[in-house]
């Protein structure tokens, strides 16, 4: 846990689930005190400081103003609506309420991830000049995984561009800044039908063996994209990678060096600087993840007792 | 957590360190109620009914049979005692109390190493004919680290051996079975002088700038062993490995193909299974730890954060 | 050696180059048994079968035809001259002239490449939905590396998408098939003036310490293409990767599985197929090249040399 | 080709095998002008200046001192003859002869391997206090290998230990230097017997359906070794090592740093080098093989032709 939050005690209050017994189900798992069927219960209770929502994409735009108007501190998942617009909207809501306004882009707090925001940032690579962003997924690459407003446009905003897309480009932001331009957008649809559904949610949805319906949004989506700082990259996001089940990475190549992270192998990064070694016997280092990566603390206990003896406390 | 866990509420009761200032340290960023500064406060209170025990390795043998006779249950750090004898005093003090006795043995948690015990109990790799099992520190590495009890023999049991040896011996039976015979033990003690210790405690111990004092025991163990199904191994232990931190790794060579496992790497396993691929074309799997590797569900809410989307609770 | 060439005595006849101390150089170094200083030496004798030409980009519209109407077979340097049109001008000379006309495209006898181009061609990875394309080098890196023709539009037809562009396009058609669209091409010049050539030649060419001129063409290229197949894919060429000397690398993903093939590895290819093991233990497996690679046998006496024992000749 | 061999020509003599047809076939193969049945008509030819031996292990005891004594220098692969002794005679013979004595010692030629070599020399690494070597082959996994000469210790002098030890006991020696004692040595026989050879040979032979024989030597080794410089180590052979077709490698620790070879990526090195990069940022280096490396430049042309473009000659 970060050092700000010491002393804070969290209460996990309240799920919210049109589903009853889908709610109380995970009240149970995760030891939530109450469960509801409904939002309003929530943002009547002055107990409740603040809301983690994890909804389709579409139900933002709807939801979340409400949620800030009653002064709820807001955690939502990406994407934050369906396009720029309604993410705009709630951005201006949370703003007007005066409540901290957070999305889950968590693979910011992986350490080797993190470590190499810092290299960009500190200048050990020198100028970034090329990246590469990608997220590989496998969950769309079956023909039988069905059609789930995932895999409909006016329902999801995009396909891989928004759903694992929005982790990528993120990931870009962070670690080589803000994209100034998409120079271009191939988006492909590579599995233009699926069997429409039967029952079941999320990704445990069931497949109907009979009736199939259209696909209009991307399996596929390749990016060329450029960055305020000048740097021009690939963005590569693929739903349908098979033998790839979820893997984001990033490699930047700098005046100075380069470095690569995917993570499918989170707890190491590999790093080249120039001017290491003598010459023809220099390469990339691979480094592990360790206690000077960030946020390798807050993990620190259970790293700690796999070394074989304790750890001490500082 | 476990399943079996589901439902029992445990409760962070005491830390105990004669440094009253520690105990009180740790008692806060952890949750712990009270603190104490002598076990007997915690054999005396009847509210505890276990103890986690984390001690120089010459004190176990004085300190359990306490605890276990007061009614506690146990769960301690490796090793268990300085030496066979002890460790016999121990479990055999456990069993005539009637209480759990539970070894820190937490590779053992590790989805990939207890995927790896699968494949071999399983009998995917068919009879293990050959292993490898090893773990490089290198914590002693530097001629600078302070000659804490760890370098001493008679407060040790053993150097590299004991300390570290314990989880790779551990990680051996777990994955090949019991050893039957160390057929050659070649112990070397590479650094044969340290800094006496000037304060501080544990790893975080600081040395003496003009004293220094006798290692006796191993830096280096190199064993030939013999398991009792008839498996022939090395086992390599240092606590010198200059530039690899912290990593257990085991290998294993069957009569149907072969595997490895590195905790310094410890979200993949590295499978080979003959007749899979047309002749000239196979070779060895690398397999992302996933959902369907053991303990990998105990985490899944903080690796299902990192998918991108919220994972289904079956 | 392939075996339709068993029997065919080659000799090496004559080095041509201007510079007649460096063609004796070679020519000695490589048993040539003449030098000339002029093509045209060549030409007229009857001797010469075929001329394996090395040119400067923009000398090959030039010099091919005329070697070609002498009746000799030729083999060039990639690329053949500085663009299509130039290319197919020397493709119908040699066409008309009824000689073998090859180019040297390197990288497909490399058994791992040859290989990957066969589990495409068989359908054992499916239909290839997605690839990518690249050559990282870094001959270009330094701010300090001179203005040789290379950078120089006029004279070299492209920066790094026609000199290590040719190589990676080839290699795509090679694995995955012909291009069929060139979606978009980001070409950006990083290092936008060099100093000027100050004697020698190539690669081995020196700097001016004092003048410097400009580049106008691209040290990255960044090409998002669809293949006939209607494959989409990525194409990334850098002459300025700092780190990376030499490496050109595809990867492919279809609908049964994905390969990755990069020739800084070059003895190594990772495959995956679906289907292989039993659920969330499957993952690419790393194939070593062997002697069931195309092309590795016409280098077998040196490997099996290697294997410490005799090979049987079949 | 080493620089001291430019302007020898080598002439491709003789082939003697005592089966005609395959001593024609291999000189056919590669250029040899005769060939014989018996090495007398070698040993008694003064145009032959050097003859190499590809013979079973027992065989050279009795054949090498012949070829010394008439004159020729020589070049055999190892193991020179059955034991320590044989080898002494063998030795002996060619000094007293006054001629070159060389073993086909093959992997000391490898760029990456010699490269390592130089890294311990200069001390790169510090003081050598581990190592491990290995050599990991699958020729006699199989148990339907016919029981060749190989798997008869009278023939053979030894199983895994000579055969494939004698290439790893040498890189040890290449390395770390010379072994001065064999703490243990663990040799298994893991596959007791096996079909009787049924014609053919060498590696190509062929296998009774109905007869079986006794194996009476090592299918595993497993050496526990000290140096003379003081280092400890593990040899582990195995010629029994499924999916592991033929990988030697061998690793070493020093006080510096440690690094890594393998055979079956024999392209690159692994270094770690203390005290290149910022605390808990250091890591081994992936080092590919180039022109630094020596022996690197006896395969230029090969390697510079798959660069893209021409390499110029000093």
């Amino acid at each position: 846990m970060d050092d700000e939050l010491n002393g804070v005690k969290v209460v996990l209050h309240t799920v919210v689930d049109p589903n009853q017994e889908l709610a109380e189900q995970v009240a149970g798992k995760y030891g939530f005190l109450h469960t509801a069927t409904d939002i309003q219960t929530v943002l009547d209770d002055p107990e409740i400081d603040a809301v983690s929502m994890a909804l389709p994409n579409r139900m933002y735009v709807d939801v979340v103003p409400k949620v800030v108007a009653a002064g709820k501190h807001i955690f939502c998942e990406k994407p934050l609506g369906l396009d720029a617009a309604e993410a705009e909207i709630i951005v201006k809501a949370a703003e007007e309420a005066g409540v901290v306004n957070a999305v889950g882009f968590s693979f910011r707090r992986i350490p080797a991830l993190a470590a190499l925001h810092e290299l960009v940032a500190d200048g050990t690579l020198g100028d970034i000049e090329w990246f590469r962003g990608y997220y590989y997924a496998d969950y769309g690459a079956s023909l039988e995984e069905p059609r789930s407003w995932r895999y409909i446009q006016k329902q999801s905003g995009g396909g891989a561009v928004a759903d694992i897309g929005a982790h990528t480009l993120d990931t870009v932001r962070y670690v080589v800044g803000d994209i100034a331009e998409v120079t271009s957008a191939q988006l492909t649809t590579v599995i233009t039908e699926r069997p429409m559904p039967a029952g079941g949610i999320g990704h445990s949805i069931k497949a109907s063996a009979t009736e199939r319906g259209p696909v209009d949004n991307d399996d596929i989506a390749n990016l060329s994209v450029k960055t305020a700082s000048g740097a021009v990259g690939n963005v590569t996001l693929s739903r349908i990678a098979c033998g790839v089940p979820n893997d984001l990475g990033i490699e930047v190549h700098g005046t100075k060096g380069y470095a690569e992270f995917s993570s499918a192998n989170m707890d190491q990064l590999v790093v080249y600087e120039s001017g290491e070694a003598k010459p023809g016997f220099d390469g990339a280092r691979t480094i592990v993840a360790g206690p000077d990566f960030p946020y390798f603390g807050t993990t620190a206990a259970q790293k700690s007792s796999a070394e074989g003896h304790p750890v001490e406390i500082a």
